[in-house]
């Protein structure tokens, strides 16, 4: 292997590792606390405690109904928690699970030492170098389903970008017919009210040829719940809570304690707010369906006190995170966590900040990590460039978790005593032999010297993305999908359209 | 808290957290493991057996002689270890020790839970957006001393940049004059021969105002030895060695061991490799003089296979930092990681990869995280630009350090019954008693939002690294220092001048 140049590069036909292995991730690591077990508890019995004594906001009345059936105390619109009811709803709730794909290569398995990274989900902008910022629209949705079918390492979809060209009442069968038939992974639903979630439900049974016996027998889809937090919990997520246990679909319940504006300004403050909130949630959806799988969700960050805007990647998120997945082990539940960055471009600070949330988040142990991919400004712009530099990221955190094989094959000592003292493996037939498949080959990072990436334009990353993303997107493959379902989903879309569409709530 | 305007944040006197509490770093974090705890015992026990079965090459006589008198079976250049020999001086290291500097404040703990990061180390060339990309000079270095100096999260120097500008035979006193009179932090020694070590140990001991015997009651200073992959030591490595150890000043040694290239290309192989080149410097240390202070270096990465370029911050380096932090757990010594990326600009690329490094190197337990900030292009470049977000995020690792608090006032449930259900914190008394502190404030990240962004001119956060160094380099106080004391080292200089500088060995 001596140095080869850039036309030998070009020309060279060159295996690379498949990246097969990163569909069903095992994470290896132990993670890290930052609260000590009995800080854990104590966040736990305050929480369990402010259930009981003070409740949360519930404005949807068919919720207050369920759990004053279920002996919670209603006041108005306050609900309060009997600790009995809490405990009861995280015994019957399931430590982990499977979420069946249209693909069984796809599934998801959700809790244990699993991890899934799940695509940015949103963002009202789309942006890339070459078009610029605008609103979301269809066709850019399209473009990230399929970048989210390309790579391994994105395991689940989420609403990668808002469609704004599409009338609401049609928005959640368009994306769901393109989730379906542009891709082979599970699927998202919105819970943007009640026969919105029917409507995706309706088309899910569709795809896996199933009716609601057969979604109740086991989870196809999930959709994430953010509380209207502090303490409130409002009508469509109320809905689409209920409405998807009763389906015994997952659920994600995120309380969106942002310290220092929707929650207490101190870290404690803010987890035990999100602890609160997540509880209520959970009890709800158990009190409709025991045993409906359910996922505690963390999403707890800091504002900037200065312009009073979400940051992110902050080492307060980042000990939120860690400590978000203390309380989530606590009360046996799956974990998700996120990427995410408050930078406006491309830059520098986007790869520290996601790589904060991101690493913390596998580090830590999250099974889920939502807007794991394209996620910038805070959550307002789903990027295309940061898209594919975040899958690079989310590739190589997927290689660390691959085991180490220590045996006399990789001990090399005859590579060792062939090569000597002041030598080098370039040429030996230990390196031969696996120089192609040995190390993980980038998309989008470069190890070109400072003189021929200077010749090659002196491109940054993120201008590099934009080859990657177009390269991507025109060598796109769609999956299989059986004609006669194909056209199922058509007419499900042809008639909602017919009807003028679905009204939210 | 209601969101300010730019002329509110630039006219308000704000108070932010000092950074004093990032002089000590107490890790809380529990280390990651790739390796089971039979393969950490298997590498060494085979690393022990290489040494005794074929040993390494060393180019100093001297090293063979004193190797010899301890028991070494030497052949031609060859040293072979007893395994007894090795145990020895595994059992003679220090697992612990304090290397001081001439401020106690800048006092280094290392070995323990301690974390300490040195900046970037030995690239020829210095970079900023304003003067470009040049061959490192006086004043280059100066810059990046005064850059150490500024920044609490800093903890030791390390040769930012090489001086092009000053013939080799003086480039090491005027190095170390800045180094001791620019900062007062904890400076290293370049070991590139005899005389050049001798003249820094003489400097140091002036600033400190002792001599040989006060060296030799406690470490003041510290050097890295490369070896030269695979399996040799080189003449002016083997001198550093041993004369940092009859002075009883901390050496870590490094083995370079790029695998594909100066290492075998499995990442079992490189890490046999660098075990076994790790505990043959440190016998040789521990022969000269038992106890002498070593720290177990780690370099581990790979180069890329297409181009034959180190690579950097990638999943075979991340997973090769975590398992050499568990083999130098198993042999109770510190232990040093790197910082560092491939990217030729300071985009995302370097971001993440500096990120995987770094992180990596804090969550795994490193004691020493060299080429913390600042380092480029694989090393070839110290980047001023590169220093300042890489202290941003070394600022953000180190708050990430700090205790949870988790009491009532922490817990802060007055706050929240007084903002209630779908409230906000914005304007409670907890969030105004603790708003101006509460938050890690960030230095060249920004969170401002897309269009106040885009006013300020759409800055990437390069481009406002340069603004921040600029300002840092302009608000630069000099540490004070005895007068005598430095009319001392001015006199070392001149005489060392005077006489045609100290030529390498």
């Amino acid at each position: 292997m001596t140095r080869r140049t850039r036309r030998d590069r070009t020309t060279t036909v060159r295996r690379t590792r498949s990246t097969e292995a990163y569909r069903r991730l095992e994470n290896p690591f132990e993670p890290p606390r930052v609260l000590s077990d009995d800080q854990v508890a104590h966040i736990h019995e305050q929480a369990v405690g402010f259930l009981s004594s003070d409740g949360m906001r519930v404005l949807f009345p068919e919720a207050r109904e369920l759990l004053a059936a279920a002996g919670a105390a209603i006041a108005d619109d306050m609900v309060r928690l009997d600790p009995g009811l809490v405990t009861e709803a995280l015994a019957s709730a399931p430590d982990k699970f499977t979420i069946h794909a249209r693909n069984p290569d796809r599934d998801l398995d959700i809790g244990g030492t699993s991890t899934n990274f799940f695509s940015v989900g949103g963002p009202p902008f789309a942006s890339d170098a070459e078009r610029g910022r605008r609103a979301g629209v269809m066709s850019d949705y399209v473009e990230f389903m399929k970048l989210c079918q390309s790579f391994d390492v994105i395991h689940s979809l989420a609403p990668c970008v808002e469609v704004s060209d599409v009338p609401v009442g049609l928005r959640h069968v368009e994306t769901m017919r393109a989730q379906l038939t542009l891709t082979d992974k599970v699927p998202y639903i919105y819970a943007r009210g009640r026969q919105h979630v029917r409507d995706c439900m309706d088309m899910i049974s569709i795809a896996h040829g199933i009716d609601d016996e057969g979604l109740r027998e086991r989870p196809v889809t999930w959709s994430n719940i953010n509380t209207n937090s502090p303490l409130q919990l409002d009508v469509p997520m109320c809905m689409g809570i209920i409405d998807c246990a009763r389906l015994n679909q997952p659920v994600i319940m995120t309380p969106f304690t942002l310290a220092g504006a929707m929650a207490p300004v101190t870290l404690a403050g803010a987890l035990v707010l999100q602890h609160i909130e997540a509880l209520f949630a959970i009890t709800l959806s158990q009190v409709v369906s025991p045993g409906a799988p359910v996922v505690y969700g963390a999403f707890t960050s800091n504002v900037d006190m200065r312009s009073g805007s979400p940051a992110f990647g902050t080492p307060e998120a980042m000990k939120g995170a860690f400590a978000s997945g203390q309380l989530a082990r606590h009360i046996r539940l799956p974990w998700r966590s996120s990427g995410s960055s408050a930078s406006n471009a491309v830059d520098a600070q986007g790869g520290y900040e996601t790589m904060i949330n991101i690493y913390g988040a596998v580090m830590g142990g999250a099974d889920i990590v939502l807007h794991a991919a394209g996620w910038q400004e805070g959550g307002l712009t789903a990027s295309m460039e940061k898209f594919i530099t975040d899958v690079e990221m989310l590739q190589i955190l997927a290689e660390s978790m691959q085991p180490v094989a220590v045996d006399d094959a990789e001990l090399a000592f005859d590579a060792i005593r062939e090569v000597g003292p002041g030598g080098h493996f370039f040429g030996t037939q230990h390196t031969l032999d696996r120089f192609e498949t040995a190390f993980y080959d980038p998309i989008v990072f470069t190890r070109a010297n400072f003189e021929q990436w200077e010749e090659e334009g002196s491109k940054r990353t993120d201008e590099r993305a934009t080859d990657v993303w177009k390269r991507v997107l025109a060598e796109y493959e769609s999956p299989s999908i059986d004609s006669a379902i194909a056209a199922r989903l058509d007419e499900f879309v042809d008639r909602t359209t017919a009807k003028g569409g679905s009204p939210p709530d």
